[in-house]
């Protein structure tokens, strides 16, 4: 008997039905095949992101080919509620630390804001991209975040659409508390949580005078800027999210 | 002038009154003095845990020796909420991870468990207490959250204080939402995060049968455990702990 695997993959196809064969690619094979060491005929979820989640069997083409075959579907699609995580890009391992917790937190989109002080301007997205795929992969989400291009703080709020909230993390303490908040945080909403040294003067005072930002606090200790995109994220979801 | 420093450091000493000088132990002599490359007189923050925060100079004595004279009393202590997080410890950058995050966040204490699943059982205690103390540091904490020993989960239910209601995450989505038990979730309360292979099930079966312990879910996603130890003490704080 083929091994049964916990495995669960993303394949990027716009759509998956029963019956369906997909080939796999190169790193996914070869992931399957030879880190995972998975013979022929065991079994696999797949997700797409739109489809739901299935349950496949692995075929073996060759030593570093192989195909999946979609066996039944076993969980309907559905979304995670609609809020995006915007920051400042930190540190390697601390951006990769917020793109992974953040897709496990069931964030929507994650969008890296250029802002005065902050530090790293390499964004690098494509990394971005396979973290949070991973990510989905093991919190068994059902859709993938989407991750923008970086844009400046400036170009953020001038293109804002404003039927979307914007709660930023205010750490000079003079926001309101995030508890007392959440009553306003309806979705679609997003989180802007500002680099390690803080939002300039000038760009807190821009963000108070839009109308569709509110300043937040998350309490009386100074969170570092991975922390608070965490804490903010869970909080909502707990609170107003899909954690109900 | 000497330049004045955002620095703030813990110093192990029991009291701490204007016009005292307290002495430096070796290593944050030369934090101070060749890290930080701090002139003689240079302002500094200090705290202890236990009687709020004061201004000091910095007197240089030697090249390798300095000691601090307290200058004014800038904050009068206040201990965080009496919450602890007990939790499995990790790969070592996860428990790291946990460890600052939790000091953060605002834990009172740190308790590693021991179950069945849990990968790591050399649990450097040491290594905490100074990674607790750097948070503290850096987190504008008045008091240092205490580390205690590593005990098994069968021991600490036994020795359990029943006043101190324990609240666990069960990733088998069997507990009620986080917000629905916050009304439960008074001081004094605990925490308890099981490693990345979960708990056990003869595990889950001992804590569903202790009165004082209460399962818990965070959501529809399968957290880490260091996410989930995370966005539990994120969530009390602004629900019901001192970020309101």
């Amino acid at each position: 008997m083929p091994k049964t695997s916990n495995i669960r993959i993303f394949v990027d196809i716009k759509d998956l039905k029963t019956g369906q064969v997909v080939e796999l690619g190169k790193e996914q094979a070869h992931y399957l095949l030879s880190v995972m060491r998975l013979e022929d005929g065991a079994k696999i979820s797949v997700f797409n992101g739109i489809s739901g989640e299935f349950d496949c069997r692995l075929i073996i083409n060759g030593k570093k080919t192989a195909s999946l075959q979609i066996v039944d579907k076993t969980k309907d699609f559905k979304t995670v509620p609609d809020i995006w995580l915007l920051f400042a890009p930190l540190k390697k391992d601390n951006t990769d630390f917020v793109v992974e917790k953040s897709t496990e937190l069931g964030v929507s989109a994650i969008f890296p804001v250029i802002t005065e002080y902050t530090i790293s301007d390499k964004v690098k997205t494509q990394r971005w991209k396979a973290q949070s795929i991973e990510a989905a992969e093991q919190s068994r989400r059902l859709d993938v975040p989407e991750i923008f291009e970086p844009l400046s703080l400036k170009e953020v709020l001038s293109k804002w659409d404003k039927k979307r909230k914007l709660f930023f993390m205010d750490e000079t303490g003079a926001g309101s508390s995030f508890f007392q908040k959440t009553n306003q945080m309806t979705e679609p909403l997003a989180f802007l949580i500002g680099p390690e040294g803080g939002f300039s003067v000038q760009e807190l005072e821009t963000l108070r005078a839009c109308p569709f930002a509110h300043a937040i606090s998350l309490g009386p200790r100074i969170l570092r800027a991975e922390t608070a995109a965490i804490a903010s994220l869970a909080c909502w979801q707990a609170i107003k999210g899909d954690w109900q």
